[in-house]
């Protein structure tokens, strides 16, 4: 299995420190794999409110197409964690974000994902542009990615 | 975006069907892109107790290096699903599962997804050899793939 | 501080199975305390569904008031538990259900709970009589307790 | 049903700002009831590793006998909140602690708990009594109650 590069982090702008909760750690007294998706989940959404796209009104809407995570280091619940985001790829009607989990202090992320997002018609459901606005405020998450 | 191509159901040998919780929806009123990898995790860990591999005491332990979904189509709370587990690739020290998530009775997977596991010593943490008895039983969940 | 005493399987007529996900474990290596509200609201709204009481479009709407559990054993994943439930006051605009989690075969309950809810009007959310074929239908659920 | 009082913010003296997860939200736009208990079982714990009881190697170990929540304000995903924490009485081998979850700025709770820890012996698993150290450090969060 050939393991992706890490992506330090100097290569985001964007970061959100992020609770651990007690019952996110298995029997392995570690944070479960499960886990690293809400924690990407609830950023993207969380920035998509902060910039106000895709929200309650808005059409588009957006839906995950596909949604994955390398893991590089353990974590604990007492750890001290934010998730890092940017985008790496805008599409006529797709964005694919680039989440990751760093420790607070740490260069080397201890888990980065891959998070694709589709906008769809809010009436028919269907693949459609995600518009110029969405454009023009994704660019700003751009990273240059290897 | 290029989209995969879903596996259909013929692909697999190996079911487990699972139930939905009432909080595993979000507010769109399906289940939650973070909570199909909870079913995932829990359909490998259950299927490797019933062989009898990586358990408790068992050395090489397994850690998830990477886990990854496709979504294809929304699933509710109150959908019957089950999942489905086959094994793509044994390598000398890693494992690629191949799950997904079926409606009862439907050829197309609702989601699919890539679970690798690594074997570790159980001291060291180092990357080590799956074993022989591993390879043996994780040929019988083996597939053909495109 | 004193116990409740448990109430055990013949107080009940109505039963549902359900899974447990490795993930629902903590670092002790048995269910989470908090797993075990999630297995109940979905038993009681999965009942609610079965009866068509409460659903989509149905006025008045249920909000949760009160949700509590006593632990009596520890539970494993690879526990087969079901949940019971049964109603124990029929109120105004109040119902309490009282849920307990079972292993299969086992008359005392591993953990039991008192759930609440409060029928709201949909559009004030003021409480507001459940109606009479809310109690009609939630007395057939209503068992004797001590 | 009679409804508890609740708790108003200066009955406290133990605050711990805790973040929201988009999945905690469900299909009514709200946080999911079981949620709190997710959020009430980290502080819990997240204070007893601050003070240094019960933590791993120490003798006795507390078990959770008791969980409950009331209920009294939606919250949102978007809102800022906190978990505040005191104990309401030091038994000979139990703890009762009564956690709240406020909105950032409210006098309010938006739900009020009930926690019940109980000591029991590492090997054994007997109640046993909680020790003077934990009594001591326990008492420092007390809170005077109706």
């Amino acid at each position: 299995m050939a393991r992706p590069l890490p992506r330090m982090r100097d290569r985001y702008r964007y970061f959100r420190p992020i609770d651990l909760r007690w019952n996110d750690v298995d029997r392995f007294g570690h944070v479960n794999n499960a886990i690293f998706f809400e924690l990407f989940d609830t950023t993207v959404n969380v920035w998509l409110a902060e910039v106000g796209l895709f929200q309650k009104d808005y059409d588009p809407m957006c839906v995950v197409a596909r949604h994955a995570c390398d893991y590089f280091l353990e974590i604990k619940q007492s750890d001290k964690v934010e998730v890092a985001l940017a985008i790496e790829t805008i599409g006529t009607s797709s964005l694919t974000y680039l989440p990751a989990l760093f420790r607070v202090g740490e260069n080397q992320p201890a888990a980065q994902g891959t998070y694709v997002h589709v906008a769809v018609d809010r009436t028919t459901r269907r693949p459609t542009p995600i518009g110029s606005e969405a454009v023009r405020i994704c660019e700003g998450l751009v990273v240059l990615t290897d």
